[in-house]
């Protein structure tokens, strides 16, 4: 077979991101391309549609295996997982489309933040729920959803050493609710360094009465620095759109009925 | 104030079961107790209404702590949760009823048991649910669950070295569908120790087609052993049942609707 697309899932909480940023850090990719090796007998350098950062999830992360390979996919998948550890787990496995690239062939991404909103927070949500104790007014909470999606330039939302050339996206933010569980829906064509991780921090602090529609107007029009980066253990990749279909594994969030 | 009535939510991966069956364990009540210690001041006792065993989960165990208290409920909590780890969490607190016994005064009991049926298991449900990776027939084992469900001797469903002089029971099961998420849930006044997942094992094991409807029926009359004990990370107490009213917590299993 040729090339292998492996629909990735992982829980974050313990690694050092998707890709590693220094020697010796346990990433998913280290720990992916060490069970490739074990079971290819040999060096494997896989293409993945994106990087997360320490502590974010990943329900389906499009992965790039490439041949020739002597298994078959699903037969990979099955002797990748009986290798891997148990919060990285191969959910699909294909043959990858001719000459596809992961990363520049995506088209969108969606990725989901949930929040967990009352004064405790069950055992079951705390690794992918950012925990808010206290109640955010979800009207205002839209308000700047809305106010903040659409073609922009985000360069108050990339958090960033790193120079980026272009920092216009086209972004949609969109809120759901289901009792204390709130979930922000980011699609995008691409975002910026951290930038869903801003975008929810802006939303939270809108939703707490901080922020004013004029100060989201601000920060969407470049004037002014965006809200706190919210934590990365609330963020899940849930899906990637390529132009001959789509990469997703909604898992757990795909099971909540989607009522605001 | 006198006694107060907690809610507890754990996850049991890391525990040896609420109870303590030997010195040294590490036990949610061993944990509950002597944080109470540290808040209070002094040493408290408290009492549960049921153990679980090592590795089962609870959404809502109602927990009463005697009083007098000089905290008020809400208060308690807050404080309880700021000392407890993170895998025990108080969802409520009340004044508890007067005269209030949470084992002996509840009527019943509702424990949900998730099955994820599907080649691999995504890493967020792999503490909550029992992966089996083959097909099972819904329909068997809705069968199953319906030849299961009413009023009957369980002596052949109780792993017990412990004699049980009463072994009838009145228990209902349902089963619900969602995707890969399939739930069996197990409603009763009372079960005897690792019965719902004697039964779970049993509703599997009828849908894997191993076992026939004379099968079943020949446990429920005591003829037969019952099938395997499901694992324990698979169930979750969510729900107790008093004459004044529900100690309930549904928390994950709540979100998701309950279409078979």
């Amino acid at each position: 077979m040729t090339d292998a697309l492996l629909t990735v899932a992982y829980e974050g909480t313990c690694y050092r991101g998707f890709e590693r940023q220094a020697k010796g850090e346990d990433t998913v990719r280290g720990r992916l391309e060490a069970v490739l090796a074990e079971t290819l007998g040999r060096d494997v350098g896989i293409v993945a549609a994106g990087r997360t950062d320490a502590g974010v999830h990943a329900a389906a992360m499009p992965v790039l295996v490439p041949g020739p390979l002597a298994l078959r996919p699903e037969r990979l998948a099955h002797a990748l997982n009986a290798r891997l550890p148990k919060d990285i787990v191969v959910r699909a496995a294909r043959a990858a489309p001719p000459g596809f690239q992961p990363r520049f062939d995506a088209l969108g991404k969606t990725y989901v933040y949930n929040l967990w909103i009352e004064p405790s927070v069950p055992p079951f949500w705390r690794r992918y729920a950012w925990h808010r104790p206290r109640q955010l007014d979800l009207t205002l909470m839209e308000a700047a959803a809305r106010a903040l999606s659409g073609r922009h330039d985000f360069s108050a939302f990339g958090r960033t050493g790193r120079p980026t050339l272009d920092t216009v996206r086209d972004v949609r933010l969109r809120i759901t609710r289901r009792g204390p569980l709130v979930t922000v829906w980011a699609d995008g064509s691409g975002f910026l360094y951290k930038m869903v991780r801003a975008l929810v921090g802006t939303v939270v602090e809108a939703g707490r009465g901080a922020l004013s529609k004029e100060d989201v107007a601000a920060m969407v029009a470049g004037q002014r620095a965006s809200g706190p980066t919210a934590p990365a253990h609330g963020l899940t990749l849930v899906e990637v759109r390529y132009a001959w279909g789509t990469v997703a594994g909604h898992d757990f969030i795909d099971l909540l009925p989607n009522d605001t």
